[in-house]
């Protein structure tokens, strides 16, 4: 489906003429979406419509839009819900291309609502209408001076840089009051609704190019078009501008029936971190650090490294600052001995020159010394970043510290370093900081935690930003007979055996254990004898996939009475477990011995596709739930970071004097595995690779068990892109 | 010592009159210490000190202190560091009991300052004068109008209940300021520098004794006397006046040279951990926490439980709140069926009934749906607590939205439940806002996750007052032979040996595995015959502290043979391993065979004394570092909240089919090991019970290994209290 016009939004950002559909002078609506218009300086014409009225608001009323003589550009549709339709068809009687849909009850609301939503959708995408909503606020591009809006006031918001696309009206008006505090710019103000016609993604596109858009703002409850956002998040990493998302509704309990280990571990909100990691979308978890964070890229300079240097005006402030860096993960470097020295010749002995360092002279006044320290970190050549706390907030207004933070300003301009002004303010900004934050850029953040956390998105965005322009190597690339390995899957039932699923995998390349089926004591143990002792007998059978609750499997059987006698053993548990249960007989596997095991595994999102994940064996993952997901395909970097999140990472690099696992080889068949559920995920519902068993560097891995479930047709359906 | 009169601080904060040593118009300490106590209405008399001065500030100048014809009950010194010495003795001749000294350049900032200090020290002690200071701010009574103060402007700060007391002038400042922000009442405000004297405890002390403080904050780098502080921390948790403590300072690098495993696990910060959670003292980790923590305790009910109901203005907002409210660990319970019923009889179709509740309507203004929403959830009888989001902040002001909050005032009263009003605001609150909250308390509490960490903190406060009163057991009392266990001690190395350091936890019935030492082989066989096979074999060396690493031990040793040929081995890696080890022997040891492993251990800290430490074995505490630490002695509660610590926790309650660990004998076990810890504390240095191996519930626990080393004479004294 080609949706490229959805993301032209050129007239319902910048219409010549608008309709507004249900205008009433008696309507408290009416009014507000009137007075913002007007209020905000809209320069187009305006037409009311209301099948009742000559006349509303001091302009010639309409009885329907289609009576209206000439060309109307955009639309808003304020009426009840049971009026819309109608009113929607007239507007694509008369092609008007876009417009706000305000009115509520749709799928947000009822079942029956949901229908209405569906027929309105059907007659956008039939007339190539733009919508903006349902149960909306409505859209403002404010550099044009156009507000399509209900309820939300943008009259005190300044034209610049930051497009903001939200869900939620409510939440968009407290953001704009951040604005508004904060002294940003802004270009666009959207909020969405129930998105019948234009996704999040669309809107998302249009303002990555937009030319005046330079970083934008999401709140989203869910990305309805994944394919169309990765699209979006790939060309805004190429430009820089940064997509900036604050994703809600996480702790949705996602109710999932999976066979597999890997589906039951995977939450339903996590493939958007997944996803937002592989494609540099900065996301945030309340609207506080979003408003921080917002603020830090909009009025960012490109870092060439994340060491901090930091000044603060009491020794305690800095140590507070020293901890809270911690926490969150900042390098506050020490300061070369160059720069202590230079320090040491200005300031009082009574205070030690260290990082953050205490320089109380903003408030003793003693501005040479305080502008020295300013200019030794500017200096120190193992500094990447600066941070100054202002004497805020303060009660009264003070001259001297508003020359201090635009001589920042002009600092910051000449400075190769990004330079951070902080403010330990959970408390009011008087009015004249507001002004001085609108004539001047440079990041000001407020409270250390929240602006420490921005900072660390900010980092986190130029590492992606960087790797991915070092490599956008999709991994391994494996020839496969893909014809052999599907028509391989449809002999197989369901749920395949843990040696059908093996044989799935070494179609890929990715190495197993030895194996061979035996159907008797006596062939078992010439099978064991030829892998060679110890060795590993599990049950054979497609309706046993837990052999272990089964006592089904027996380990390190070291000569041929144990094989002998295990063999009984396990057949007979095996038959206790389930006494209808098909048995093939009895598997004979060579005893990997690797010191470290992960699991891998996939599982399918029904929004985002495979979804694979990697975490370290045993309680690890049992317990702890150590893992890293990602959504297939992966990269090399995507494998290496999905290694270095495990909380367990260090027994991989060995510890204790173990000597390193091989994980070049546990990469290889990550990326092997990859492509395996990019190529197969209309087959293949689920896999656990549980465990592969590492050893040490340079020897290699093998899959010691594998379970996979095979993809139905029927079931089919709930899995996409 | 006896320093009862430290607390005894009312001639302090309350003297009838204050001599000013170093007063002078030309200073602008001086000017500033003048005009804080005149603005702020002192009514007492001012003597200002001067040698060279007959007047200063239109009163008469003395030139020495001892010339003041009358009482002084306090004095301030203000003059350079080098005359403070001289300026105190003459404050002890003039038998004045109390003071301030704001001068700096003490202990904070060079050896000959620290010099000084003691000096400063000795003069106070043998005078018994309480000090303020020095490198301090000074403190003010906000109720009596009294304020011995630089810098710090507490004019526009309102008496109340809150007493403050911070090692930081500058960051009680900026508390002071919040303070006006938020309405706050204040009855004390101590900025205590460098406790020369005078420390937090003391302070802490007095405010808890003093009948108009009812919550207290403090700020501090670390507590100097913790023996005091313990006991007012008990007596503030009797008197239910929470202490709040933001302490600074936890990254710094604690460097540690220890032996034991024990004490490179445990962080110098971690002992304040551990303390605060056994005492009830509400810790914070940064300012902005303890603003929104302080603002709920302050103004706090008493909740019945933890179950929060929520009414938001939005979908998302309410899907926002539940995001954070999981992040915190906050219940936010479905509601009951009959409220359920109850608000779909008043709520639009469109809204979905649920937790939190999403209200639009006090932006809609339909205020009789909204007040049967707010008493819908007051009536609900799961819930405990009510939150509210009012629409704020606005930028004009809205009668409505006041009104609104003090109706809500009004419902506080009258219900039994908690009730909360939240604002979504990093940005400002207007001046009527202000005073809308210094006339009426309700908690206020700014951003949500900030609100919610307070809230948090308040329902682990009642859970330890609710706990402390339920049990103060000081858990398991053994009989033991004190003089027996020291002897042995006194005739074992610094090192003992596995077998020494059990047979000290043998006298406090600590279960042990079965052992005996074999000198030879055959004697080895031998024992191993008698303990029945499988058993371990294990060196025994004091020089030998690690045995794995010197490969100097077998488990699973099942068979004579075997037994002999790993003597040997065993014998010849360790003198490999160290060719001048004394080697006593070869222990033979029973294989205990449990499922799960914990490790228990003790490291002195040097103020707060023996630190105990549980983990679960392995790669748990190895990689992950998972422990819980407190502070011997230990309370049964503390170790059941111990085992709740561990994110391992669940391995112990039984997972994928094994049973639950048992543990019961573990609780006993830990119980027992902190009477030896707290009865040797003046004798042992560290131990690692590593592993104690637990069996399944009902069948015990036995210590499998023990490391231990004696606490020397020549190191005793790093250790206290």
């Amino acid at each position: 489906m080609n949706d490229e016009w959805k993301a032209d939004l050129q007239t319902l950002f910048n219409p010549r003429s608008v309709a507004l559909i249900g205008a009433s002078e008696s309507s408290s609506r009416s009014r507000a979406i009137i007075s913002n218009m007007r209020e905000f300086g809209y320069r187009g014409e305006i037409f009311p419509v209301h099948p009742k009225r000559d006349e509303a608001f001091g302009l010639r009323c309409y009885p329907r839009v289609t009576d209206i003589p000439e060309v109307v550009d955009a639309f808003i549709i304020a009426v009840p819900r049971d009026q819309v339709i109608v009113a929607l068809e007239g507007c694509a009687e008369k092609s008007i291309p876009a417009g706000v849909i305000i009115s509520a009850g749709f799928a947000e609301a009822s079942p029956e609502g949901k229908v209405l939503q569906d027929r309105l959708t059907q007659i956008a995408e039939t007339a190539k209408i733009r919508i903006c909503g349902p149960n909306c606020y409505g859209i403002a591009n404010i550099h044009e001076r156009v507000a399509l809006l209900l309820g939300t006031d943008v009259r005190h918001v300044q034209p610049g840089k930051i497009g903001l696309v939200f869900q939620s009206g409510g939440l968009l008006n407290l953001t704009l009051l951040a604005a508004w505090d904060r002294g940003w710019g802004v270009s666009h103000a959207i909020s969405c609704g129930n998105e019948a016609v234009i996704h999040v993604a669309h809107y998302a596109e249009y303002l990555v190019r937009d030319s005046r858009t330079q970083v934008v703002g999401i709140l989203t409850e869910g990305i309805k078009d994944p394919e169309k956002f990765l699209a979006v998040a790939r060309s805004a990493a190429e430009l820089e501008k940064p997509l900036i998302v604050l994703k809600i509704g996480k702790s949705e309990k996602g109710v999932k029936a999976a066979q597999a280990h890997t589906g039951t571990l995977v939450g339903s909100d996590t493939v958007y971190d997944a996803v937002f990691k592989q494609h540099g979308v900065v996301r945030v978890h309340d609207l506080d650090d979003f408003i921080e964070t917002v603020e830090l890229f909009a009025k960012r300079k490109r870092p060439r490294g994340g060491r901090l240097g930091f000044i603060a005006p009491s020794g305690a402030e800095c140590g507070l600052i020293a901890d809270i860096a911690t926490d969150i993960g900042i390098d506050l470097p020490e300061l070369p001995a160059k720069t202590v020295d230079r320090l040491k010749k200005v300031q009082s002995p009574f205070l030690s020159i260290r990082n953050p360092l205490n320089a109380p002279e903003q408030y003793t006044r003693k501005e040479k010394i305080f502008n020295a320290c300013i200019a030794a970190l500017l200096d120190a050549d193992n500094l990447d970043i600066v941070g100054l706390r202002l004497p805020l907030p303060r009660m009264r207004e003070d001259r001297d510290v508003v020359n201090r933070f635009v001589d920042l300003v002009q600092a910051g301009k000449k400075t190769e370093k990004l330079l951070i002004v902080f403010s330990r303010a959970s408390v009011s900004l008087p009015e004249y900081w507001r002004q001085l934050l609108r004539e001047h850029e440079i990041p000001f953040l407020l409270e250390y935690r929240k602006g420490f956390k921005a900072l660390k998105s900010l980092l986190s965005y130029y590492r992606f930003i960087d790797r991915d322009r070092a490599s956008c190597d999709a991994g391994v690339r494996v020839d496969v007979n893909l014809g052999k390995v599907k028509g391989l899957l449809q002999s197989f039932g369901r749920t395949l055996t843990e040696r059908q699923s093996k044989q799935i995998l070494a179609e890929y390349g990715i190495p197993i254990a030895r194996e061979t089926l035996a159907t008797s004591a006596e062939e078992a143990v010439e099978i064991a004898r030829r892998i060679g002792y110890p060795v590993v007998l599990k049950i054979e059978s497609p309706e046993i996939a837990h052999k272990t609750e089964a006592r089904a499997v027996e380990i390190g059987i070291s000569n041929d009475a144990e094989v002998r006698a295990d063999y009984g053993r396990i057949m007979e548990n095996a038959r206790a477990h389930n006494s209808a249960a098909q048995i093939n007989g009895v598997l004979v596997q060579e005893m990997v011995r690797g010191a470290r095991e992960v699991i891998i595994g996939m599982t399918q999102d029904s929004q985002w596709g495979p979804m694979i994940i990697l975490g370290l064996g045993g309680i690890l993952v049992e317990v702890l739930k150590d893992i890293a997901t990602r959504v297939a395909p992966l990269t090399r970097f995507d494998v290496e970071e999905m290694m270095h999140e495990l909380k367990g990472a260090k027994i991989l690099e060995g510890f204790r004097g173990q000597p390193p696992a091989d994980i070049a080889a546990v990469i290889d068949i990550v990326l092997r595995f990859s492509q395996l559920c990019l190529d197969l995920k209309a087959d293949i519902a689920e896999i656990d690779i549980n465990p592969l068993m590492i050893c040490e560097n340079g020897k290699g891995a093998k899959v010691v068990d594998c379970l996979m479930t095979r993809l139905l047709p029927e079931s089919r359906h709930n899995i996409g892109p």
